[in-house]
């Protein structure tokens, strides 16, 4: 269907924020592996923790933020199965930073393979519009950079 | 960042398949609208019950099925809020069909109005690897090809 | 370890107020059941259609509500295995009216067999303190008693 | 309603088994709390996890097990408000073990404080029928009898 991902892209170290989760039973699908819908909350948690640690929290994060960071449009690959009860490693990575967008590059780790890929496109808004991001945001991201 | 989407999937009479979901008070999120990953479970919700209507129950969907309709990467866009407590509706159609995978086109309606999309591949699987899509499995979707 | 249910907590017609849920491909745990878990969504995405019926909606459900029914202990009893894909019915009554809490009782059907039981004693509560049930919202419960 | 809880049962240290919990984004409900669901998951992880502890693994909890250990009861009480993004504790203690069923009690700590309790009646069955808990499990079951 598609090219196989870029080698750079499997690797833990490309991603310079990690986040280790533990797996839980209700993740669990029929086939006994993490279902998709908790793959998908893995990235959100990490996605959560990343603009976190990145971002002004007050501004970011409360009911009164300034800002709030939109996810616009999700992309997320499976490359294999992933088990309970082994925790996993979801590692994040900006791959690119426009004007009021970025580029959330992620994988997702489990006894040492990447089992799963995701991309995820972010919109800067306040009071639901677009609004371009500030140099400070810019610069504190700058770190974040996914590496190759 | 990307392309409008083309018209024709913002309409839900392209889409053959169609689901109502009720919303629930606990897909709402800390803004009151409802959360990324519940959109999420409506998507896999309309492509499960898609899938049993469309192929045998009894080899894809029980413990010892023979085949598996293995989804291998996820694209959903949000276009605009979706809310609590209205229902919304989700759109199914098939806009390819390959030798062991197929593409699944979903939108997300609520209120008359276009609030998602998502692309679904979706790989034909025996005991874990690709398997060749048989001829009647492939019949029974051209009913289900997205209109244009 | 407890007696068996009373009689009338497993007759629909009990249950003054009763909510159709159609069961998600993501209910399902290993097992192939409805987990604890869908079914404790259940459970609290009828009282909150119940509550929403009852109650008058700006003044419980927005997030400028005078009031909040916070949930503040909750009992589920599992009578028999719930399975995907048929729909469930949530019948819910007011067993008991106290001066600032109130019980629900809920039943979960499926196929016309009571398969589970929940008791959840709310409070009324406004900026986070228990408050007395005003008459009218007391006169508004009355015909939700639940009928023996 | 109902009697404050005994104040052993408050008490960190009165679990011999102790499961921290990493709270989630997705957690949070439309009041910035986690929500009463996501609270029951964290009650399953750490049931789940403490009965991978105590019992054996391929017995219990894989699709070919011999015993299966059936929820048949919870009652949570909820005492505290639950935030995210600090971690969760969730206690588990054995509380009452009788010939085929057991009693789980448990309880959730954030920050130093106890938010709330849960009580899980346990049945072992083999083949869906309650069994008697064999000898070996039992004397498994004592060092993590709660504590007074």
């Amino acid at each position: 269907m598609k090219a196989p991902p870029e080698p750079h892209l499997l690797r833990p170290e490309s991603y310079p924020f990690r986040l280790p989760i533990e797996t839980q039973f209700s993740d669990m699908d029929l086939y006994g592996h993490v279902n998709n819908l908790a793959v998908g909350r893995f990235y959100e948690s990490a996605r959560a923790r990343f603009q976190m640690q990145v971002f002004d929290h007050r501004n970011f994060f409360t009911r009164d933020a300034t800002y709030s960071m939109m996810l616009v449009e999700v992309t997320m690959r499976y490359l294999a199965e992933c088990n309970f009860p082994d925790p996993v490693e979801v590692g994040v990575g900006v791959s690119r930073i426009g004007n009021s967008s970025y580029v959330m590059q992620q994988a997702l780790f489990q006894k040492g393979a990447c089992v799963g890929l995701c991309e995820a496109v972010m919109v800067l808004t306040t009071r639901g519009k677009p609004t371009h991001i500030p140099a400070d945001t810019r610069e504190r991201m700058t770190p974040m950079l996914l590496r190759r």
